[in-house]
Formats: C-alpha cells, structure tokens, sequence
C-alpha cells in the first residue's frame, strides 16, 4: 500500500448555510455547507430538477470526472444527454451528503472556531441528509423536484423525501434500497467501523492532527463491504479460482497474494483509503443504521406514505444479497397500503448490489421509460 | 476488550511422530504431533472407529469441556451415549489439524531447534491435514475406519479422506461444505487475514517474541466471518433492530455500542481472541483456499472418487450461504458420475451456516439414520 497520506484539499462548488440545522439528535449545527453539482439547464417553469442521492462512499461527481481519483463519475453511464436521465430534459443536481467528505460539512470540516470537527461531529440521520439537501433545493429557486433517484444509500434518502416532503416530490425511484437497515447489514457496518477503530493511526479519530489516516483499517473496512457489494457468481465469473500470474503456489508464503480476487481486493481498498475519510464513514454508516422509516411513523411504514401523490418506481436486483428484493417488496406493499401509484421491477442481474451502478440495460430502460411517463403526466415539454 | 495475552500453555493428549511428513508443498516436517481426544470404546475388531474432523476454528474436544474457555464441545449435543453419533457403540476420534493451535504442530509449536515456527511455518493442505489424521488412527492400530464426519471445512476433510484413503473409509458424511472453496470464500478470508496484518500489534507474524497478540485485528476477523455463519433470518430473529439497554440514542457517540447486534459480535471477538492463534488463522484459512478437490484430478471431480465402495451422506442447509446447497450438490453429481453410493439431504433450517453445530433435529435423524444403515451394512453389532 502506498504511503498513507491525509486527503487533499480540493475547492468542490458550494452552497453555505449560515442559518444552521437542528439536528434529529437534539444538537444544532450552526452553519454548514452542501457541495454539489448539476448538468442541464433549469427550464423557465423550474419544474425539470431532479435530484440524485448518493450512496455511501458516492459524492457529487456522478456525470463527470471525479476529481479525487481522475475517474469518470458514478453515473456516467445513466446521466448526460440521450442517457436515461437525460440532462438535455432535465436539470439534475446532485449534492455530497450531510456528514460527507467530498465538500460538505462532516467530521473533517472545521468548525466555528477553526478546530476539526473529528469525532465530536454530531450524529447524522437520513433526514438530517434530506433536510439539508431540502436546502439546497430551495437555494437553487426550486419549489418541487421532477424526481429524486438514488440507490443503496441514496434510495433511503428517496424514500425519506417522500416521506417527508411528499408535495415536493412528484416522482421517486428507490433503487436496491430498504426502508430500514437489516440486522445483517448493521453487523457488517459494524466490523467496518471495529476495523477503523482497530488501526493505531485512527490516533481515537483524532489522525488529522497527527498528518495520519488510519488507512488499514479503513481498507480492510473497504476491502469487506465491496464483497458485500458483489455476488457470489459475479465474483465467481470475475475471478474464479484463478491464481496471480507468477504466484509461487508451491511456496506461498504467509503474506503473500495468491489468488486474483484478493489482489483485487487489496485494490479495492488502498484506492478507497485515497478518496475517503475515515470519520466519514463512520458517520455514514450510522446514519444508515439509524435508518427505519417505519419506526419513524409508530412502526407503520404505510403512514410514512399516508395520502402521497408522488409517483414511485421501485427497483432491485435478483442477486443483491446486500438490499435483497424482499426489502424493496416491503416498501412495495407499504406505497400499495398506501393507495399510492407505484411500480416495481425486479431486474434480472448476476452483479450483485453494485448491479445499480453498472451497465444493466433491463434498469436503464426500466429508469427511462419510467422517467418519460411522469414527464408526460407532469406536463413537460417532451424534447 | 480485555488486556491481550499470549494464549495459555495446556497438556493436551497428543502423539508423536518422528517420521515426519512429507508437505504437498514440497517441504518436510521433520516430527510432528497431532492432539486428540476419543470417546467411546474401540471394539475388538477394531471396526467402530468415527473420525471426526473439526471445522476453521474448531479442535479435538467435540464431547467434552474445551479446557481454554470451559465451554462445552463444540458437537456435545450430537456426539455421546445415546445421541446420533453414539459413543456407546462407536470409538470416535477428533484431532486438531495439522497447523491448529490445540496442540497439533502449527505455527505456535517450537522446531526442533527451540525456535518457535511463526510465519515460517510452511503452507498446509487438506490433504496435508489428512495424511497426518491418517497417521494418528494407524497409531491407535485402526486399518479401516467405519466412518469420517465433518462440516464446512471438516467436510473438506471428509472428501479429501473419501478421494485419497477409498480403502479406508466405509462411510463419509460430508456436511455443509464444498470441493473447492469459492472465489467469495476466499475473498472473506482474504478480508481476515488483511484484519490481522494491519495489527500492528502481529509484528510480522512474531509477536510471541514480544509477549503480544494481535488481537484487535484478529478479533475484527472474527466478526466478520462470524457473519458468514449466520443467515439473515438468524440475525433478524435474534437481534432485529433491538437496541441496547441504556444506550443513549440520541447522543450516541463514535465509538459506542448502540444495537444488540454489535455487542453481540464484539463478544464474539474479543472471546475468540483467547482461544485461537492469529498465524494459525492464517495457515488454515489459506489451506481452505487451496482446496480444489477437481484441480487434484485435472479438473474431475468424479474422478477423484473413481471405483469408490465409500457410502456417502450428504447434508447442506437452506440457509447456509457460505456453502450452499448448489455446492454439495455439485459433489452428489460428482459421486454419482463415479456410481457411487450416495444420499443427498438438504434441510431446511434458517440458522445459516452454523446450522451443523447448532440443533437440528432433522440433521440429528438424518446423521441417526445414515450411520445405522451403514452399520446394518457394515455388519456392526447393532447396541
């Protein structure tokens, strides 16, 4: 692994908010800042805006080059013009949560006084996620938003905008997503943050000080979930049992990579821990624990959606272990409880969870056509 | 967690083997010992010897009291007087496999010259592993024996036995396992060793040297395959989204434990850690890697089990995912291109991996029924 370094400073567009949130832990943070991006133009009637809601370790950079990584962007093959969210329609924003890394207030901002927030940054929730994004929408003059897409992560923050903000959401499209975090998945979050918490240069959270990232224990942390992001065919069709070219079988030693798959995953988390902040992804991976849309609305996910208008288009993967489709069926049953228009597509794929963000032509229709129909009912020039 | 300490030094019942053996690695090990325990009583004919072989981190005490942390074995509900594996009629025989840290040769043991072995212990196989369980039951003066058992990697053992020892073996039941291990499979133990790399506390594999262990790394491996054991289900009913009594919710800081579930693994960890050796870990995990029971017979499954008398009974679990159902399927296809005699059981449980150590009453049967057959056949005195 190369030399672990701390992230760099890169100048990410920007909107500040001097008035601050109340948060849902109780606490106030007073003044914060959201950094995002769009593609495509506003129409005159401000009623083409869709936003889009990253996953875990996503960010703003979802139609362009990331500028960490010099990589393209986490949607560039669904996002830009003729593409399924095409931004010759539409005008698409996508903001970096709440508690991020990537320009938005989280664990490595500073706070008033010019010290890093580190590990006394407040508790994050999905809604406080939405709420500041909510903020961010109505700084840019928008009153309703066409749509608000997003998988994993960012398909909670989708369904909690229906549920909290039903008349400004005319469309929603939860991808591989759930309306709460399974026992499973909260373990798995949980070894991620034991592996953080186990690297000597985390320093107690405090490795900014110390010119340190625990960049072990964030990659072992990155190394586990991008198993969970895959399927075992996906990762059987990949890699197989295919040994490392001029592995030494005979004499393998302890510490040596044998088979492809663990040097892919070596990868896989020495370029993780050059992009994400460690604080941050202890903050976001809580907030998706927290998550439980039905708790809530008294345990009744149905009144999360109780007379809504929006249109929801729900989608999974057959072989996402991660958000298996029995999650999405829930939400399903609660929208139909709910008397609200939804659809639901369970695509055929052996990619896993990661299915979401790779090219899947059964999605992209799925997504486009959905699309077009509610342009259609919300009276948008269709180009 | 708890101070680490070196794991504590026990008298184990073992035997000795100053012949050596030579390692599919090339390499030889110049003496070694393999531990063990037995229950029951070998008859005159020496004709109702059960190996049974222990999974990743399991060892020799499956009946009895495990003296490190004064638990019960880990198959006391299936192996004694009266239960499916009837210690009133059978001699069973458990060792710890060659490279544990209960006593067999391992990374833990001293060479010849006083050294301890560390991470120069050579790589172990399977195959390594049986040869030297064959040598342990030639000893107690046992030239066939009527039946091998074991799950997940036991199973692995029990093919290995079935495939290099066909004169040996009158039954194998080869439970929740595989002939070969998965790229997924791999990928989590990958994930385990780079846990207990990044410690920094391993010291290179040396840290008997400095009176330590790593056990934070270790224990973050422990978690995580300790997720791999359950099923979705299991974790659901047993923990859901139940929160810790007293854990302040709303304030709940970076580090805190705020699900069950997390308490709950952390205890599985930092237990662990007193029990098992960090480059035993390593060593075994790996020779799960490496098993390939196919690639052993140019890609032939069947033919590793060419012109077999051995009875098999295989089982696998719903639920279990880390081996499923599709994997011994693929060995019961195998067995029955080698016209074997072969049964199939799946049983339906929701316990996931772990179903094989836990309470299965249609496993119990299921093992009962198998076992008597093949004494009827094998022409046992009946009890």
């Amino acid at each position: 692994m190369d030399t672990p370094v701390p992230l760099p400073e890169i100048a990410h567009q920007s909107a500040d908010f001097a008035q601050g949130l109340a948060l849902e832990c109780g606490r106030v943070l007073e003044g914060f800042t959201i950094a995002y991006r769009t593609y495509g133009a506003l129409n005159a009637a401000r009623s083409n805006a869709i936003l889009l809601c990253h996953a875990l370790t996503g960010d703003q950079y979802a139609a362009e080059t990331q500028p960490l990584t010099g990589k393209p962007g986490w949607w560039t093959n669904m996002v830009g013009p003729g593409l399924p969210i095409d931004t010759q329609k539409f005008f698409v924003i996508c903001s970096n949560v709440l508690g991020g890394c990537m320009g938005s207030t989280g664990p490595r901002s500073l706070r008033a006084d010019g010290r890093v927030w580190g590990t006394e940054f407040p508790p994050i929730t999905m809604r406080d996620m939405v709420r500041a994004q909510a903020m961010l929408v109505e700084r840019l003059g928008i009153d309703r938003l066409f749509a608000v897409i997003g998988g994993s992560m960012g398909g909670m923050q989708v369904l909690e905008w229906a549920a909290s903000f039903p008349g400004k959401v005319f469309a929603a499209v939860p991808v591989a997503t759930a309306a709460y975090h399974s026992a499973q998945n909260i373990a798995f979050n949980e070894v991620s943050r034991q592996a953080i918490f186990a690297d000597p240069d985390f320093c107690g959270g405090r490795y900014w000080a110390e010119a340190k990232i625990p960049a072990r224990g964030l990659a072992v942390a990155r190394m586990m979930a991008h198993i969970t992001y895959l399927s075992e065919e996906a990762l059987t069709r990949k890699f197989g049992r295919k040994t490392r070219a001029g592995a030494d079988t005979q004499a393998a030693s302890f510490f040596g990579e044998v088979f492809e798959v663990e040097s892919y995953l070596r990868h896989q988390g020495s370029s993780f821990v050059r992009r994400f902040d460690a604080n941050s992804y202890l903050t976001v991976t809580r907030a998706m624990d927290w998550f439980d849309l039905a708790a809530e609305h008294d345990g009744d996910l149905a009144a999360a959606f109780a007379g809504t208008k929006t249109r929801f288009c729900l989608v999974s993967f057959t072989s996402d272990w991660l958000f298996p489709t029995a999650q999405s069926r829930a939400v399903a049953r609660a929208l139909n409880r709910a008397a609200a228009n939804v659809s639901f597509v369970e695509i055929e794929s052996d990619k896993g969870h990661d299915a979401f963000l790779l090219d899947e032509p059964d999605f992209s229709r799925t997504l486009a056509g959905f699309l077009s129909g509610c342009a259609e009912h919300a009276g948008l020039p269709v180009g």
